[in-house]
């Protein structure tokens, strides 16, 4: 485990422990196979980085209440949701080492505990009596579907550009971090700076947190990452590393790029050429230094809040978000 | 088109059309994609009886505002939601007399056109600002995943009680016919009394229309029906008709009638065989009875209301139910 971690799980211990006692305790089903397919996918080692971010911008904001914990499952619950549709929608094998649900339990079954997800999610959305913080969770939903319906529609497009992976991006994930955060702001009823604040800290650490997600997929072997080499681009994924280099590579070592991209049961020597590749034409590198802009755009925006040592945790998550592994 | 049918259109022409008007208008997709599987389902000849019950909920309550159209919407749209899923859980081939959305765009754009518009209903929910309106349309869905689950975990069950059954339709139908209803009054900000009214009378008109729809798989054609003859059955799903005939038969019968049941590629002709065995052990007419008795209820639940032509036309939908052919 690295130092920055470890630091922050020093500091969020007893919330990590909560949040966990809280999704436990809001699931609320009447079925056992609701329990056992969320529970296949809510209980398998997620970080719970989005329930961590809304209990601290609601700290932050000066939230003294009790309703924090059980708020924040709803981005849990929300983010597991997405989880188990995209992983039917995506023909995925592996999720964090684990066979993925539908591989289980089938597609119907995956697809309608998604769905009892979704609204267990805007049901404890709705106990917060607040319509903003009402909007920003089906907001977020509403963007997050039609992120992953963009992607899936320029899957396996080698002309996807720049522009188009930042919409993608921005509404699959950063809408998420970013109403994750707001919604803290929102419970604990702050003035509209502060509000705006957390939210740009979301919305940016969002994207960097994708974006090196998708370099994650260039850099790591399976048994670090927990899905197969090379995952994304057998599903038709084209993310910045691969946009950046391809548009920066010659016609020649383009060409030899796209071919084997186009192929998909590409071996793991294609793919290390791949990697080679994409290293030669900086798009690793590029990729970092972006992501590494946006979690300074991410500090940035924390420069209204004094400091405290609740300020000090959602820096360290910025920085951490450039060096995890995971 | 029967006598009642038309007497219930002459008085609600202009509602339809207006909740016609929102449904288009309150879409609000960012993608064309989501547009076309969206409206295949939305815009292919669907009744808007939720819709409508939501509008005369309200307008029976007194309600005068002119936000009711698009409110009513939240209730197509979950609908709609519900049955892009649904068809890919049951792996039907037609929806309406149409090819499902899942066999022209695949699965995967199919569920995340059931998430937005999940997502889309939730947010017009949002826009009520009324926490008890959000409360109830994330209850619906909470109820109908879990109802389906249900159905789904039960499939082909030759065991399969009277009171399963009840439990799952209650979930999958009644819910939603239940909280539109009830959202009318909420919006109209009605009496408790009338509020619980309107709620039983939505409930009991939903267990009688689920009991009817069930109904239709053991007498109708397709070309009438829209769908496979057969289909329910075909999908696995044991329903009233069957379950009561089942229990009902002589050992001899009940085994012929089982073995048709298993064996999922019947024939026309075991169709009608069956057909005639549930006729003579009297399902079709056991469900018949209990769903009048359901729309007896429904009618009896909006005593508390002085008579008004919206009244009148609330008891003749009620009527309907029982004799609608589609």
């Amino acid at each position: 485990m690295n130092d920055l971690k470890h630091k922050i799980l020093m500091q969020v211990e007893n919330d990590l422990e909560e949040i966990e006692v809280a999704l436990q305790q809001n699931l609320n089903p009447y079925l056992d196979l609701v329990s056992q397919i969320a529970g296949h996918i809510l209980f398998s080692g997620g970080k719970r980085l989005r329930p961590l971010l809304m209990v601290l911008s609601a700290r932050i904001c000066g939230y003294k209440g009790d309703y924090d914990k059980v708020f924040s499952t709803i981005f849990e619950y929300l983010h597991a949701a997405t989880l188990l549709h995209d992983d039917l929608v995506d023909e995925a094998t592996l999720r964090r080492g684990k066979p993925v649900a539908n591989s289980i339990w089938g597609n119907a079954a995956t697809v309608l505990v998604g769905d009892f997800l979704l609204a267990r999610s805007l049901a404890i959305a709705a106990e917060t009596k607040q319509p903003d913080v009402i909007k920003v969770v089906s907001g977020i939903t509403e963007n997050m579907s039609q992120g992953e319906i963009h992607q899936l529609m320029r899957k396996g497009s080698l002309d996807l550009t720049e522009a188009e992976y930042m919409e993608i991006i921005k509404r699959k994930t950063a809408v998420l971090f970013q109403g994750t955060c707001r919604s803290g702001a929102l419970i604990a009823d702050v003035s509209l700076t502060k509000e705006t604040a957390l939210s740009d800290y979301g919305f940016n650490l969002g994207i960097a947190f994708q974006m090196v997600d998708d370099l994650l997929d260039y850099t790591l072997d399976t048994a670090t990452l927990g899905k197969e080499v090379g995952a994304d681009l057998k599903e038709g994924k084209m993310t910045l590393p691969v946009i950046y280099s391809l548009k920066s590579a010659d016609e020649k070592n383009r060409t030899r790029m796209e071919n084997i991209i186009k192929n998909k049961n590409f071996s793991v020597n294609d793919f290390e050429t791949l990697i080679k590749m994409i290293d030669k034409y900086g798009g690793q590198l590029y990729t970092q230094n972006l992501a590494t802009e946006y979690v300074k755009n991410a500090k940035e925006a924390l420069a209204v809040f004094q400091n405290s040592k609740t300020k000090e945790v959602l820096l360290m998550i910025a920085d951490y978000t450039l060096s995890r592994n995971f």
